[in-house]
């Protein structure tokens, strides 16, 4: 690991003070805090630089020199309001705060820790406004937080930062009509149009046509300027504080990677060969030592023209070692391949993302079945109900996206498509607890139980790559209604085996250990690798635990759960899932049918509270749902 | 009763075959359908006049004479696809199909009854392309149509029909942009431009600005003409022919009401004050004689002049009469009057509505407390978003629309809300089963499920006007997590009594009725009353039945349950909801827990499948769920 160093507290304060050219000043503090950023998401090993660099001029504009929170402090009543509703931003945020001493430098240096900060705004952060990371809903909030200001004659103005990607959503067009006529002026929104997406252009995914012309229709305040320039960027908002009788948007033009010559979109695209790189995911040591080095010689350069001392970087201390464990196994990766494969054969199935290509492991069906292959940009509903009308003419629409967005904000595009009878699969990526590095917004635990009461739809969660391609080839093939397929995104932390002639079968689960004092139902690669711990830790202590693959998570034959639990006076259900809605609940239901629990207990071990965030050793054991702590919790 | 007359099929024929004058003979077609719209929604007792009236030339001219269906059938491949997105216009629609004998008589005339039409378009009914009643999703559908033509090969436009209101939605910009990136131009959607929403005029509930101007911001080809003049109907779409690179919107000015004169929304607003009577409902006998009167008349005449025989009208039996039992007690006015009431004590306390402050009896608050009433229009995402900004500063949001939709279409908005610790009520109005004349659209029966695996929420519903009044007060000024009200809209179908000292306890219910044969756990005015109908007829066969009402949906005391279902070895619970994640699975995981089940069985009667549309009796007895079925289940 390469050694990592910080920009101390120390450091940003002298030249907060340093006499100098203002915008001078404001372009060194901004490289600091960009230094400062791709030092934490290194260390993270996870994180969003490509838009925290586009839009940290802004940012560092608004804190340092146009809001008034460096005077009122963080908490009063009148302060100024800063949040962005893509929030994927937030390791530039959080280098800002540092920088204005809001955010102490252990928490700081700690992003996507347990006790550090989370991969996207959390309030429980000092300094953080709002929660964000799930896109589209920060104008609207950002209109709540004005209109309070107003009735609780509160002074300060609202900001609030968008993505241009983020613009596909429709909740943002909602919120630019209400705004209107609600008369919420004291609403400024920048867009931060770096042009770029998760890895593609806007223009590519879903062009936004004449952005200008679009917020104007929608009888908004437009400005346009260089996201960049901080002349420019001070002249709007001088214009913006004239403006009273209209909400008001800038169109700030930036650069996604702004600061690392080849994490800039221009080049990093050509380099990507039309994919951009560095939207999220950390630098290998090479490419982070390139851009942490161009930044700090950037900034000593400037130092030393402005007649400053130069720059004196803090070592950080390296990382305890992370135990995770992790296997070239991928349930992710054989979807994609499965899907391409049964893509081949059924010339009916019809591929929709929105833009999630690259992680839902679609994109060689994009590249290889273009035709069939739609992307509907960042617009989940959208996209859902054109799912419905493919259907309704007869094809067999796959839609994908990951569990929180697609089970959540389409609910009822879903319902609505179900009500019609056809069917349709929905394939929930980053299903689950882990990776927990993202936060809350992206943690999806809930989604078994917003489709729970759907009549006609089967949720199944693989457990392996085999068993992915087999739950795939049942949903397209076999099954009357609809499935949800329910992935984790990782690796798997380790090759979960089947039985060489194992086959995926109606209701019907796997045992993958034996042990006749306890069965543990579980799903999918996390939490059968934990529960597989916790039986090898049970086992040294004489105690046996039969761990039971159960992918179909609201289906079970009643016949095999009562054989397969036979011996066992003790049952346990293993949630990769909030308690209520899941897999335990199902299973419930049956044991009490069918009279399988007079001497038998029942206990659910699940993901309690809203998801921390973390590693996934942390998390995991954060919710006491690691191998360790459920083999204490079994022999409780 | 009023005597009702049909136009009989006979008739429509006559006319369709006449040589006249093509646009003179629409005019006819058009009226004779609104005189059948207007006897179906009167025989029903319920549906919406004002923009089936308002869209009915346009569907009428597309019908009769744009479209293929009539040349190719309805099932044809290559045939032209309608549908409205709105759906809630849906009894004109009927009318036109049965006009073209697409829908049996018997089926037209049984609208909003268990075999009959639905109250919103479900496919199960022959013509109608795709369900609707929820609002924003059809421009969405009609581009997946659309796509699946081109795909497959097969010839046919796509026509989707649009309200004004429905484009506060923002589901529809997502489609708007969308449909252009992807080069869906075989989609022309007409906005059926009538002015007013629920009861107030659009530019009163959330301004549409220059709507051509949005549309073309969004890339469309957009025409706009009088959607009641055929020959200008007829002549822009001509002009959409020609039109194949962009997909085509027709801003249609529309008269709400029209071909009605008291009917028409310039005279009806000026007579309700400002409030449009004849959005949803039907009209009294007096009304109706005037109003079908006015219509027929009108066709006479233009017979007349056409040189035609006059109409011969066929006397339509009357309805059996319908068992519905009901009472002067109303928990969702009980609602409006306390929420009245406890804002006048909490000057922090907000309100906001998603255009149906008549429905969830906010008009009130509106008219009383307009500085804390907050209108959003029909976007429950920025509604809910907007919330959350409110009481992140400190306020205390209580945010109302009809349960299916605040649950299910911003659901990952509340989550959003949730997970930053902020408490905000949200009240889930039009809940349950009944009146289930609207459809599935419209029937909640999924809501709990979809708020239970948020574990800062409790689901609260009440059972009579002094229980609701004692839940808004209890999460008003109690509750330290975000409370969910649960409320049925209609009357209840008795007054249920409560103990003369009630007082709503946490996780404590109160036994309705003795018996030591059985407990059924039931909530809300509608299931409650079913439950002791079967307790009564049980008593008469000897069985004692105790129902107790549960308010606590999601919440129990461990202590009180095991007290209240003592001497029973029979537990049944009764859901107005779904069989998954209502009261009945969160009961189970106690009693479970509490080892209450050892010798005891257990039961829930729930909504199965998707929910029958009906009159209330009719509904309740298919899905078993009467007193009397209830009776027979509990005793098998």
């Amino acid at each position: 690991m390469v050694q990592i160093t910080l920009i101390p507290p120390s450091e940003l304060q002298r030249v907060r003070q340093a006499t100098v050219d203002r915008f001078a000043k404001l372009a060194l503090l901004a490289d600091m805090c960009r230094a400062n950023t791709l030092a934490t998401v290194k260390r993270a090993g996870s994180g969003h630089l490509g838009s925290s660099f586009s839009s940290l001029d802004i940012v560092t504009l608004l804190y340092f020199s146009e809001m008034n929170v460096m005077d009122l402090g963080i908490d009063h009543p009148d302060r100024d309001i800063f949040f962005s509703s893509k929030g994927h931003d937030v390791p530039g945020l959080y280098s800002v705060l540092f920088a204005l001493g809001i955010i102490p430098r252990e928490q700081f240096l700690n992003l996507r820790r347990l006790g550090g900060t989370h991969g996207h705004p959390d309030v429980s952060i000092a300094g953080i406004e709002a929660n964000s990371g799930s896109l589209g809903m920060g104008i609207s909030k950002a209109k709540g937080m004005a209109l309070a200001k107003r009735l609780l004659g509160r002074g300060g103005r609202v900001f609030v930062m968008t993505g241009d990607g983020e613009l596909q959503e429709g909740q943002i067009y909602e919120a630019l009509q209400s705004a209107v006529h609600q008369g919420i002026n004291n609403v400024q929104v920048i867009v931060d149009h770096n042009k770029v997406q998760s890895d593609k252009p806007v223009s590519e995914i879903s062009d936004l046509g004449d952005l200008e012309a679009k917020f104007r229709a929608f009888g908004w305040h437009v400005a346009r300027c260089d996201g960049h320039d901080f002349r420019d960027l001070e002249r709007v908002l001088a214009e913006f504080r004239t403006v009273t009788d209209k909400p008001k948007v800038l169109i700030a033009d930036t650069i996604k990677g702004r600061g690392v010559s080849f994490m800039e979109h221009p080049f990093a695209l050509k380099a990507g060969k039309g994919l951009y790189p560095w939207h999220s995911g950390a630098p290998d040591d090479q490419s982070f030592a390139a851009g942490y080095g161009e930044i700090i010689a950037r900034i000593q350069n400037h130092l030393k023209d402005l007649g400053l001392a130069p720059l004196k970087l803090e070592e950080v201390p390296p990382e305890a070692k992370s135990a995770s464990r992790v296997s070239s196994e991928s349930v992710a990766n054989a979807f994609g391949e499965a899907l391409v494969s049964i893509a081949g054969q059924r010339p009916d199935l019809v591929v929709l993302d929105a833009d999630l290509a690259a992680d839902c492991r679609v994109r060689a069906c994009e590249n290889q079945y273009g035709d069939r292959f739609i992307e509907n940009g960042i617009a989940e509903q959208d996209m859902v109900s054109m799912a419905g009308g493919l259907a309704r003419q007869g094809l067999l629409p796959v839609v994908n996206t990951f569990g929180a967005f697609l089970a959540a904000r389409a609910n009822e595009q879903i319902y609505n498509n179900a009500c019609e009878g056809s069917k349709i699969i929905y394939v929930c990526h980053y299903s689950g607890l882990i990776p927990a590095g993202p936060g809350a917004s992206h943690q999806s635990i809930r989604d078994i139980s917003l489709f729970g009461a759907l009549p006609n739809f089967q949720v199944i969660q693989p457990g392996n790559a085999a068993e992915t391609r087999m739950a795939l080839e049942y949903g397209v093939n076999q099954a009357a209604e609809n499935c949800v397929l329910r992935l984790i995104i990782g690796p798997s932390p380790r090759l979960i085996s089947l039985p060489e002639d194992y086959r995926l079968t109606f209701g019907k689960g796997v045992p993958l250990t034996e042990g006749r004092d306890a069965v543990m139902f579980a799903y999918g690669p996390v939490m059968l690798h934990e529960a597989l711990l916790a039986s090898e830790l049970l086992k040294e202590q004489g105690f046996g635990l039969r761990v039971v693959n159960m992918p179909w998570l609201n289906r079970v034959d009643d016949q095999w759960l009562a054989e397969v639990l036979e011996p066992c006076r003790a049952i346990f259900v293993l949630e990769d899932h909030a308690p209520v809605g899941g897999l335990g609940d199902h299973l419930l239901n049956h044991l009490v049918k069918q009279n399988l629990l007079a001497d038998r207990s029942f206990e659910k071990f699940a993901v309690e509270g809203y998801p921390a965030c973390g590693t996934p050793g942390q998390v995991l054991r954060f919710h006491r749902l690691d191998g360790e702590s459920l083999a204490q919790r079994i022999l409780q």
